[in-house]
């Protein structure tokens, strides 16, 4: 049978989702614990592979088990087997065909940046900081250009493989918080870094270094050499993964464009 | 000439304040720093040598320096060189017979607890988890009993080496927050372990199992194997240091007793 798992984590001590051949990472933990538990190696199939540092408020990820464990049972053995920094939120069995990468509609990131005389190093790994006073009203004005359906081509790691950079953003907005401000941002699928650069030319905009009547012309030039900064990984936090299309409906409208990539899978 | 510097850190990171022969420490790192600016071995003395994971909102060490090289300088140089988790809040020249540990008359702690349903990974490190209920009254009548002078040898390690085990708590107190409760004392110093070993005898009070009014007689047994408990030092942060009896005097009044150090130093 398949079993759902929905995990928060703090990204700091991780060199990120995916295991490596050296090296704490998130699916490290759980093959270990689903290693003990069944005698055997058992994949996990996250919705999303955080990068090192990246943290995660809500993630998922799927695996197949012929154990007969009660979804609350599955979730307090790994909670008393995990280290402190990831928690198991929720444990569901869920169909077979379900696939939490194939599944997944959208996502919402989170980006944390504080803002202060100095750096607080009780903030180190958990949010960004910014020194410089920022005019949060263009940022947002430049964030919400992004919004709708682009190839963002200029907007991520010159390393992404992936056959079309087209993605839809539902949200793009800047929020302003105590200590400073998030960027909200929730889209169909992102590119690698692609959050990160976002944020890196939306700090630029309130410095007042870059406008934001710049970014159609962007988006349509598609040569990341004009957006060349790359937020640290410190500050972003995946907060939320759309596992159903009715969810993205229920957010964002009727007449939103939704990616499927169930079809892909079936190819 | 002397140097005196205040700064703050992020303990989680850091196998404690003292060098060591492998791993990151808080000494080393300024060590690193001093010897490449010197192009010789410089030492620091600190005013306090906080364990593996013990958090400093204040510490103060100093070293003896031939380079001219002006306060503001000195934070400036350190705080660009240091890691995130690590912040040098002021720098000022001392006079060369002020010594960090001997003019140290008090110290301050706070340890904070995070009281729900279940663990957070963000806490992780930073503050310590308790699922319990506590009855917060009973802790802080607890508390109150280890104010004033006592020997403390029933609350540290059994590890601990000095010649006397008495100290002087000025304040021993709880205090309810948004998230759970924070435990402030400060004293004239604190033996190996004693502030963790007093939180983990004040929780067993807030759960029920023991009782404020067997302070008195714990302290007079002076046995360790009594109060068997250590909080974890993820909680525990070093607050306030006190380098003049003054400032002592000036918190807590003018019939307080003062350890003096100093006169240690010139035996």
């Amino acid at each position: 049978m398949r079993i759902l798992v929905n995990i928060s984590y703090q990204g700091s001590q991780f060199l990120g989702f995916q295991i490596q051949q050296q090296g704490r990472t998130v699916q490290q933990q759980f093959e270990k614990i689903l290693k003990r538990m069944h005698r055997r190696h058992v994949r996990i199939h996250p919705s999303s592979r955080t990068d090192r540092g990246v943290h995660a408020y809500e993630q998922y990820f799927h695996f197949d088990t012929e154990l007969n464990i009660a979804p609350q049972q599955w979730k307090y053995a790994m909670n008393s087997a995990l280290p402190d920094d990831i928690y198991v939120k929720e444990v569901q069995q869920v169909d077979e065909e379900f696939h939490c990468r194939y599944d997944c509609v959208g996502k919402r990131y989170r980006y944390k940046v504080y803002q202060a005389e100095h750096r607080n190093p009780f903030e180190s790994g958990l949010k960004t900081f910014i020194k410089d006073e920022l005019d949060l009203g263009k940022m947002n004005k430049a964030a919400r250009h992004f919004i709708g359906t682009h190839d963002f081509t200029g907007f991520c790691s010159q390393k992404t493989e992936v056959e079309s950079k087209e993605r839809t953003l539902y949200q793009s907005e800047i929020v302003k918080t105590a200590e400073g401000f998030d960027y909200i941002v929730t889209g169909s699928g992102f590119l690698y870094n692609m959050v990160r650069v976002l944020v890196a030319f939306l700090i630029e905009v309130g410095k007042g270094k870059r406008q934001p009547d710049e970014v159609p012309t962007l988006l349509k030039e598609k040569n990341r050499n004009n957006v060349p900064f790359t937020a640290p990984a410190e500050g972003l936090y995946l907060e939320k993964i759309y596992l159903a299309p009715e969810e993205l409906i229920n957010d964002f409208g009727n007449d939103i464009k939704i990616h499927y990539k169930k079809s892909l899978q079936n190819d």
